[in-house]
């Protein structure tokens, strides 16, 4: 069963939806910065996000460098935004609200 | 106190003592490609270079996407390669000897 992309009313509610990620130039995918105190609070937070990940079935592609991480949100399986990306999304924003 | 760039000698030996390491083109660091069975192993690869970074003070630049894990490094403090990145990659590839 294909995943279905977000529809154009889905994608229009995106900006107020998740107000703090933005559109990856080029790709139907979102992505979102974050900045910790040191390694292991960034490392803390990529704990919680792979047990999101790995409780939704549906991964980053993200990267780290010492307090940094970024984090895009595609569905490959649909070749682009779906809403298993905006769930990942609201999920990891719940882990700093 | 500054850290100091690997030597000329140390470099001419990366090849042979890192051989599954590559230079990264246009930058002084290594870097290696890793590719696991999905992302439970590919996380619990990370875990553990997290445990190892932490341990020795030196970090990676590094990015994950599901069962793929780039690791790059450098040191920052040296403006380009130094011993510590040697130290690490050893320590890396000794997890999956």
């Amino acid at each position: 069963m294909a995943i279905e992309r977000l529809t154009d009313a889905e994608r229009a509610r995106l900006a107020t939806d998740l107000p703090t990620w933005r559109m990856v130039e080029g790709r139907d995918a979102i992505t979102r910065s974050f900045r910790f105190k040191d390694f292991s609070e960034a490392w803390g937070f990529m704990a919680r996000v792979a047990l999101l990940a790995e409780a939704q079935n549906h991964h980053p592609e993200w990267s780290n460098v010492w307090n940094r991480v970024e984090i895009t949100l595609t569905t490959h399986d649909a070749g682009g935004l779906s809403a298993r990306d905006v769930a990942l999304a609201r999920a990891i924003d719940s882990l700093l609200a």
